[in-house]
């Protein structure tokens, strides 16, 4: 046990203390590191005051660096001129003591702390640094809210679970560095003052005072200097590199975030999984203690709708959706026969022994789906005295035989269905079935599901530019047998793109490339960008392939967010040392701000004062 | 011996040829790694052709890989197929092949060759990509200007000089960041996206779209971070990171470039030290095999302007100045006592056995030194017959005897005197210095001369902007004795600065930083910076200040520059995969480039068709 405090440890000292210089001291040790092996050393701490507490004429302060607490003890007994000293001594004071490492007296070890076998007695104290009363108390159960952490980001981070959560982000980026290196890939720097292509995402621009009137843009990706590189025979490539997007933020977005890059010739998928499931077992193993057998389980985008909804199926639970139009096309019940009618579908989610869900429930769940679209959500109970539903009498018997074979109906079920267009029908009941996951808690939280999801649409049609995009980007290699089909059939043809998901969150996604310009013009075209603007635009990498490039292909994960499910964390902004808001500004510096004048003039831009359109 | 070419490897196929795809082959060796131990193992190469040759009815080609060579021979008795297959292959294109390892026959080995003992004998050839001709060969006596190697990037870094450049980049990165992990350094990711804080250098501007009319800054150095990152108790941060500098080129400088960037807390000057001599000596071992060693010589920046005329001294050669100011106060000579007069100085260069230089050796310097602002330059030839010189006759004999005692001057020596500012004769004399050096042979290219300057001036007078600017940046710590200084002396305050120079190039500079808020107030005030201006450009700094900042420092380091030193090359763009010319332009992508207006659209921003002024 230790001792009871008796003092205001934040109240200010009477007077203004005088500092003492650090001199030639050396720390010694961290503040985690001194155990019963230690006793009797001399050794010299230093760090920051967690707390102060004077008991029985001693003064005890907790001795807080990155690594842990030591207790440090003052005795005038001992020395009285340090004790007379360490009087001052304030929550997030900085000190250097010098000492003996002694054991705690009986029934005063702390069994909770590294160190609480021992404390250190002290010879000499150093204050290094005062400290104003901190706007909240360094300790992981800290009650400030985020934008008061954000703005003193400073003494947010002294907290040791975002110590810890740096920690892991280094730890993981070192240990995939060895990795990679080990596998003959080399680490190479692409340009951060790249062209702006503007396919994708909106690009943050950086005006060229020396060339004026033109424009840097920030990467999105190191996309085609990866590509480059390969056509350069660097055969293994690799980067973990900051990438920019000025898209509206959504909770776990960035504009800044970073990301493992990488890019490998003469290879196809099977190399790419292999190396990536040997990477992520690795990580695994050393950083959570998790053992994964090898391979991970492979799906394609269409089983993944079929079965899930969604691209990003998360695995760690049934409740699997089952498609059900052609049961329900000639149903009686008007919602259904008009959907297949508009060519849309029906599809039906079965909660095995969920008839304790209560009207209550499901009114919530039908009003949670109408937020992806759906017009609303039709329900059977299975009970043994029959099915119970607003909907049942629309179903024949014929109807509900089938539905019940196909659906492995059983008494204590209930059934969801939703008929709609096949998009909303995918995005409704797929989030559905996760909501449902939660809440019926079918998911064990320690588990991690990793699914490869591979066979993709190539194009998607965009409604609103009126022509087809990519759906991963325009550089994406089709299934060869697909490649007829481009130009009659462009939607029908399926790409070589493939995502990583892990428990229902796409870390990582890439694909094997096009490495002939024939097909690459082929696919520009598909895409409606005409020969002048893709020489325009990606007029170096076409040529390139004009070169000798190899086959190659690659892959990219965001590291913020996989850093956030190996710490357990909800926010990327709990992994990121200085992230940003929502509103894209930095609470703690005060960016972006306004340029002086003088700064505009010389890059020959001015500010609208009001957006022009 | 190589059979004889008897083809134009360059001469284009007489038909389109059918590509092949890479299926499930996979490579099994480089082409750097067989030898005599793989005779009789099947193997799979990929790479490019560096040559074809037709002999005796055999095709040979030599397959190039990021790695090395190997011979590959195309037999039509061993294989039809593939030999007549290999009659399409020239020069980049992409193949694969299956075959035999063997002996190459007697006298047809190649010494210079890692694999010149064995050939490998194809069963079956893969032209998986064709080549247009290039427009340079890939080789290391490259004749391309340089303007065509970064158009065609691609196959500039296909050259086995480009790759091992890049190679040995990412070794010493790789060595540096397990140098540092281990010594208990966190690597930290600091913002790309900052605030500008017009200090120093002119930064690069990205207008924030969802904050109209304010912009972000790209950093100049992550200086603020990582000092926040010591108050946040990290104590030992590193980070290999972009830094941006809109300034107009030099020879040696890219608007983006890479620093090691590392700050450590509980530390002075002597921590520093040990830490990066260590680190450099790793680097040297490992990378060059050279043994340095500690510890590195220190040199203050007094000494260094004495002796070297310059605060980047290059130790490998003597030539040291003298200052004969005293001396010639009252010679007859106008132009000495002239300088004298108006507060310069007088610094002489004794040659010895420089007798050698002609006349016209003696014009040139003479030119060479108006380069930095010297009006003239005197010098004397110490002959046996007495001082042969156009101004031998304004020295009076007791002129000449303190000279020859001073400089210890010896027949055969020649004398080279400058008259004039201080900052205009150590300039002119120092390079004057290293240009002999060179001339006269007196470097030796083997060795590398490391050292440490120190004890620079705090501030200086910038006559432009009328005040005081920080030689460094305004967080160095001035020297403690000096303090009282700062009020009424400024100029004579030094610094807790510390430079490391190899052979006369400043490789990484840091210093101590201020961790207190009323010397960092105290310095913002000499530097004229207001308490406003203070609060609106280092506002968080200072307040961190206020919350137990710890003492601490750090340094950065040119990595660009350092590869370049490491990798004996004469430009850091050919240590950069992708860099920029002295417009700020890239020749391959053609960045930067005219954004489309809905892109300024969206940002509020407008360019003037003029640069206003």
């Amino acid at each position: 046990m230790e001792p009871q405090t008796d003092m205001q440890p934040d109240s200010p000292p009477e007077t203004a203390i005088d500092l003492d210089d650090l001199g030639d001291w050396r720390k010694t040790h961290s503040c985690n590191s001194l155990g019963r092996g230690h006793v009797g050393e001399t050794v010299v701490l230093m760090g920051w005051v967690q707390r102060r507490r004077d008991h029985g004429g001693l003064i005890f302060v907790d001795l807080r660096d990155r690594e842990g607490l030591t207790q440090v003890v003052f005795d005038p007994q001992f020395d009285a001129v340090a004790h007379e000293h360490a009087h001052s001594l304030r929550s997030e004071y900085v000190i250097a003591v010098t000492g003996t490492v002694r054991p705690r007296p009986e029934g005063m070890t702390n069994p909770r702390l590294v160190t609480g076998e021992i404390e250190v007695i002290t010879r000499e104290l150093k204050i290094l640094n005062s400290s104003k009363t901190p706007p909240f108390h360094v300790e992981d159960d800290v009650e400030a809210s985020e934008n008061i952490r954000l703005r003193y980001r400073y003494i947010d981070l002294r907290r040791p679970r975002m110590f810890h959560n740096l920690l892991l982000r280094h730890r993981a980026v070192q240990l995939t560095r060895e990795y990679f290196n080990g596998a003959g890939f080399l680490e190479v720097e692409t340009p951060v003052l790249t062209k702006s292509t503007p396919e994708g995402a909106r690009d943050y621009l950086v005006p060229s005072r020396v060339n004026p009137g033109k424009f840097y843009a920030l990467p999105q990706s190191p996309q085609l200097f990866k590509q480059i590189l390969m056509v350069a025979g660097f055969e293994r490539y690799y980067q973990i590199v900051k990438c920019f997007r000025d898209e509206d933020l959504r909770a776990d977005r960035q504009p800044e975030f970073t990301q493992l890059d990488l890019e490998m010739s003469f290879v196809n998928e099977e190399h790419i999984y292999e190396l990536i499931e040997s990477w992520i077992r690795l990580l695994m193993k050393e950083l959570l203690g998790v053992e994964m057998a090898p391979p991970f389980p492979r799906m394609s985008y269409a089983e993944a709708m079929r079965l899930y909804g969604t691209d990003r199926p998360d695995t760690r639970f049934g409740l699997l959706l089952t498609d059900v139009t052609d049961i329900v096309a000639d149903s009686e019940l008007r919602v259904f026969r008009q959907a297949v009618e508009r060519n849309g579908i029906v599809k039906a989610l079965r909660v095995p022994g969920g008839g304790g869900l209560s009207r209550k429930d499901l009114d919530d769940l039908t009003e949670y789906v109408k937020i992806f679209g759906a017009q609303g959500m039709a329900w059977i109970r299975i009970q043994p005295e029959g099915w119970q539903s607003p909907i049942a009498k629309f179903l024949q018997e014929s109807v509900r035989e089938r539905l019940a074979e196909r659906l492995e109906i059983e008494n204590g079920d209930i059934v969801m269905f939703l008929a709609d267009q096949g998009k909303v029908v995918n995005d409704a009941l797929g989030n559905l079935r996760v909501r449902l996951g939660n809440q019926l808690e079918l998911i064990d939280p320690g588990s991690y599901n990793f699914v490869w999801v591979s066979h993709f649409p190539l194009l998607e049609w965009d409604a609103e530019e009126k022509r087809y995009t990519a759906v991963h980007h325009p550089f994406t290699s089709p299934i060869e047998e697909d490649v007829p089909l481009l130009r009659e059939h462009p939607e029908q043809v399926r790409s070589r793109a493939y995502d990583l998901v892990l428990n229902g969150i796409e870390i990582g996604g890439g694909s094997i490339r096009i490495h002939r310009q024939e097909l690459q013009e082929l696919v520009f075209g598909a895409l409606g960008i005409g020969r002048e603007e893709a020489a325009e635009k990606f007029g170096f990498l076409l040529e390139a392939l004009q070169y000798g490039a190899p086959p190659h292909g690659g892959i990219a994960f965001g590291v913020d967010r996989l850093v956030m499910l190996l710490s357990g964390s909800t926010s990327i902004r709990d992994v990121i040392a200085f992230p940003k808001t929502q509103k894209a500004t930095c609470l703690m510096s005060g960016a972006p701000s306004e340029p002086e004048l003088r700064q505009l003039l010389e890059l020959c831009v001015r500010v609208e004062s009001e957006r022009r359109s």
